[in-house]
């Protein structure tokens, strides 16, 4: 099988243009076959505010009414993701912009209200892993915003990392796939005020060791759990690292 | 040849549910190879407003300096197409949306500074049907927005209009194109304020004639000569007709 690296950006690293600049050339430097996922949650909030619209968080995800499904789409959809399109254009990568009702490819389920009513947020039910490999045989690289499809409400507010792994699943059975999270640290760190302290190498048995000394907590483990599902479906290799270090071979590997 | 239909519809259909939804109707239901070429000015000017930004325009075109292009991109590659791709989804119109820098299918120069200074407005330079036909033979309908694209300055405001005659030509060597421009009216009127007395055919010596009596006048003429260079081009057929009519054979059909 070819290999197909597929990197995952935050939105802080996309929405300023120096950080941007630099990440379409590093991204663009990488050979083979590749995908970008991306964010946007801040230039999101920014509009919303201007725009006049409170954004509501619930444990750092947006409550998305049918006015914020507006901004996310324009800022998600429109700003973010065409201006990464444009800008690996310009450095001769053949980028295709897409959310998840483009082609199909990101079919989800509006998350069902328990405690909290997410509004229009997709749980993700299936990738179409054919037709985005078939785009990627065509010399095509697909750049995927964080909103997924549904038939019955259209499109749906959707985690960029979740989008991410799922891509990532769904195009492991035709692609050695290496999932790399880009992140403000260089990976996941032993001691959290310490940024050399990179932990290279992370195993299913290394990952419960760390949690049980209480080394990775917080945001880092839904971030883990989600590395260790792809895996578990079929992707290769998990890396987190820093978005300046893409391509460098650093940061912290994750396997089986 | 295989035949394709390709329709433009201006903003305000697009913008409003209950014109989009009757309109998205039509589109679906279609038969055979086909493309949407779609405006939204209307919501730009709204959401420039919203966030501040003054909306100038000179003839009918819009002034586009680098905070208006940040508007323009999210509302017409974000909002509207996106809207317009997971409402064919939603009925199994397997659509995708694109601007001019997805695949790179639609690059202009931008406009030369001459008495107005357009700022960042594309002139088109070349359409990649090749790539469109190629789309569009794996089932593929291709949903566009008016943003062409230049590896200089990267997106670009164009004129939808423009973006539909010209893709028509690109397509014209693939398919047997009919381009339709949806307009507000049932076609070109002989009488301006009779909605009923559209001309049926409209070829270069009636034009000329129309136009030498004072009947064909004012945006109708651009709009014409827009359709009679899309025709010279290959392209087989133009038909003028409003959004409603969309599929009835009624309006007026221009050809050589």
């Amino acid at each position: 099988m070819e290999q197909l690296t597929l990197v995952k950006v935050g939105g802080k690293i996309v929405e300023e243009a120096d950080t941007l600049q630099a990440l379409l050339n590093d991204f663009a430097a990488i050979s083979g076959h590749k995908a970008l996922v991306h964010g946007g949650g801040r230039s999101a909030t920014r509009i919303a505010t201007l725009l006049g619209i409170e954004s509501k968080m619930v444990d750092g995800r947006r409550i998305t009414d049918a006015e914020t499904l507006k901004v996310v789409t324009m800022v998600y959809g429109g700003l973010v993701n065409k201006n990464i399109v444009a800008g690996l254009q310009s450095r001769s990568v053949n980028a295709l912009g897409l959310t998840g009702a483009d082609l199909g490819v990101i079919l989800s389920d509006k998350r069902p209200v328990k405690e909290v009513d997410y509004g229009f947020v997709g749980d993700v039910k299936q990738v179409d892993g054919d037709r985005l490999a078939s785009l990627v045989a065509q010399g095509i690289v697909p750049v995927m915003a964080p909103l997924s499809f549904s038939k019955q409400y259209g499109l749906l507010n959707t985690n960029a990392d979740t989008i991410a792994a799922e891509t990532a699943k769904g195009l492991a059975r035709h692609y050695e796939v290496n999932l790399t999270f880009c992140f403000e640290k260089k990976g996941v760190l032993e001691r959290e005020d310490d940024d050399d302290s990179v932990i290279p190498h992370i195993t299913p048995d290394l990952y419960e060791d760390f949690k049980s000394r209480g080394i990775i907590t917080g945001g880092m483990i839904p971030k883990l759990d989600n590395a260790f599902d792809a895996l578990r479906c079929g992707v290769s290799q998990v890396t987190i690292t820093k978005a300046s270090e893409l391509g460098k071979g650093t940061g912290t590997v994750v396997t089986l």
